[in-house]
């Protein structure tokens, strides 16, 4: 039985996808962080590429992806769509469960879809080096290779906890040329104010953000990259729905659901906005599950409202669901998913009752990680994890009411760099993370200023 | 351009393609170690799967991939190739390089296209545990991978110095479900013999097969599998070929110069025997060069001769090229290639001319690697970059003579699992390796039987 469906190269989308003018409800304005009035996108430029700044507010439902992008995705795109035949049989489940396999790509996960052309935009533009934050060390280490490609300096601010946990992460940014610090770092104001009211703190991407922007404003030449959140980087996602769109078609089936982890959103996005799209357009019922981790529940347990995008404020306020943007997840392994807001496109989707939220404990993911590893031999990345646990609770249930469901897991990476968080699973020495209510009720009195429910 | 070339699955190849009634000049047959007279292939029997067994003197040109191994190998093949269009402008050469991809696998490597047939060719005949030894790392998770996917027990023999320098490659064999004792270890008389001897030793790879031997012998249910060398394992290694011939015609070209590494010799003759068949069929002329590091260069400055495969003296003598069944080579990174050895049909090849073999050092080799992963993006393994190595060095070549060749890699695997060794590399700790004739001196004095060369 078929169980790998490629696309050739030929068929390589040539265009992106943009959601805006498709959305049931149009997006609130970005506000100043000064003013709190909307913001106008020029105030973003000095921070980011025009081209990026003009995307996040693109009408137009197809943007082409430039040639010099086109040749660098080249190297690894399209990446494979998976029948994972061996874990139906484990589980016993008449579910059919696919997964569009992003861990293909240079530094395996779906980082670099927009890694590349954010480079790419600003070397256009003059930029001369890039800086950024990375939780897991996905996004760094994707923007440390598109810079790289594209001959860009590259500064990252690593979360100390995922510094801590993944040395040869920040071992993969620094071969492809990137400086890396553990934020909170001194190099920056919001880095040290940080150490000085707790030495310890495992950091969180808000803080990490922070100083990527206080570094960004206070170099010459340099500009800011952010790997998740914003409608551009969606945009530049979508490639990943759009080759899963057609493998499915390949494979002859059309998903009934669809599981993607969500972090700050990208991912989720990339794979469920054109799929979105082409279920709207063809009057078919598809369900969309985001999944997100017990300890960073923003859309589970947050509140849809305007908030910062790092801690130190100095973000456009965007209207998402959030913890607060001074909240501190425990350090749990899908460092990926520490983040306390949420892409404003998969808020509003949430809000219009088009993607259901789900939030798990990673010692119950990690359970089905290691289940899947012994079944298809490929190892999840702890955030993509939690899609696999989602994807394994809907073929458990199928397996028990006889439904014969289509699953389609966005496998955003792999974990060949999460070793150590496998490691301690398996030696049970993996914590269930800190309940989520003593989480919010200390963030909460930190905070002192909201009551999370 | 086109720099991806992907077979369809209904392409995979269903038959392995055996060298033995094709070679030059016949091999000559193993010996028993105590008598030292032809062995009796039934000998065998104790310790491999009965096919594995008639594979190694099989007859047939073409022998057929049991259905259930194909199955296996549908989760991740037909590999790609890929073309290396960044390399080649970074060299500034006219030289096409391309690479087959085999760091696709669940592991990361080409192992798991021999260690499948193994563990299915062993259930089916009643096996119940395997036994083996690995060097990086890759062939012991290869094994634990299939020992999982067919409900096998596996023991795993980790050469030390691997065992230290690697500790996620020893989590994902537990991961697997294997059981990973560091060698030499006190599991087995071998090895409890070799820490007498030196509890210091980094271990070779020829004592960790001597632990899993004797580990074979004494278990009930028991049988070894080895990863390398012999005609069974090159014989299962040659879909890599075979793929990979289909794939250069896709790509509207023919090899002038393959070069791959060589440890124990299976991923060189995976990749080369097919293409040597074609090679012939068509009256072509293509170079096949075999990379060894100085460190470990048996084939460069090996003899051709009778020797044991481990260091107890405990396996069947082969002839091929040998720096001595007793040689420790020193800890360099390749762990996978620190082999004394080679595999008889690859040290037959080279007798007969239709191999060249050459050796490099590893800070050379290193330098290549870390070109590679900042043009290419994709971080080799080092046994890998010793063939990414020669690939450089032929395409500079052509940038200095104008010759357009055509030169295919074969890639062996991904480096995820080595970032220590790029660590060390970057901040210019990576040693040379001790100079090969220190070495030799060493080995030879401790043995006190030969001189090398």
């Amino acid at each position: 039985m078929q169980t790998m469906f490629t696309l050739d190269q030929k068929d390589l989308p040539r265009r992106w996808y943009n959601v805006l003018p498709d959305l049931p409800t149009p997006l609130d304005a970005p506000l100043h962080p000064g003013t709190r009035e909307p913001i106008e996108p020029e105030a973003l430029l000095s921070l980011f590429a025009r081209t990026c700044v003009e995307q996040e507010v693109a009408t137009d439902r197809w943007i082409d992806i430039p040639d010099p992008v086109l040749d660098v995705y080249r190297h690894w795109r399209p990446t494979p769509l998976l029948r994972a035949t061996r874990l139906e049989r484990a589980l016993n489940t008449p579910a059919h469960i696919y997964l569009k396999y992003e861990g293909a790509s240079p530094t395996g996960s779906h980082k670099t879809n927009t890694a590349v052309p954010q480079a790419y935009y600003n070397k256009l533009e003059g930029t001369k080096n890039l800086t950024t934050e990375t939780g897991a060390g996905q996004w760094g280490s994707a923007l440390a290779f598109a810079c790289q490609t594209f001959g860009l300096g590259c500064t990252v601010f690593m979360v100390r906890s995922s510094y801590d946990q993944k040395p040869y992460r920040k071992a993969m940014m620094s071969l492809f040329g990137a400086r890396v610090h553990a934020s909170p770092s001194a190099e920056t104001q919001a880095g040290r104010d940080a150490l000085a009211r707790n030495r310890e703190t495992p950091g969180s991407l808000g803080l990490a953000i922070s100083e990527a922007v206080e570094a960004a404003r206070s170099g010459t030449g340099t500009k800011y990259s952010l790997g998740s959140v914003l409608n551009h980087v969606l945009l530049h996602q979508t490639i990943i729905g759009l080759e899963a769109e057609r493998q499915m078609e390949m494979a002859g089936e059309s998903p009934d659901v669809v599981v993607a982890c969500v972090g700050g959103g990208s991912n989720f996005g990339g794979l469920v906005l054109p799929l979105y799209r082409a279920a709207r357009e063809r009057g078919r019922t598809t369900r969309f599950v985001a999944v997100e981790p017990e300890a960073c529940p923003s859309l589970t347990r947050g509140e849809y409202r305007y908030d910062f995008g790092d801690t130190a404020k100095t973000t456009p306020l965007l209207r998402m669901h959030t913890l607060g943007h001074d909240f501190v997840p425990p350090p749990i392994h899908a460092g990926g998913l520490r983040y306390h807001g949420m892409a404003p496109i998969v808020s509003r989707l949430v809000e219009d009752g088009v993607v259901e939220p789900v939030a798990y404990g990673q010692l119950d993911v990690f359970a089905s990680a290691v289940l899947f590893a012994r079944t298809e031999g490929i190892i999840p990345a702890p955030e993509t994890a939690h899609a696999v646990h989602a994807a394994v609770q809907i073929a458990r249930e199928c397996a028990a009411t006889g439904d014969r469901k289509t699953i389609l897991i966005g496998f955003s990476g792999h974990g060949h760099f999460d070793m150590s968080a496998y490691s301690a699973y398996l030696a049970g020495e993996l914590a269930r993370a800190e309940p989520a209510d003593r989480v919010y009720v200390r963030a909460a009195a930190a905070a002192a200023t909201r009551l999370y429910c």
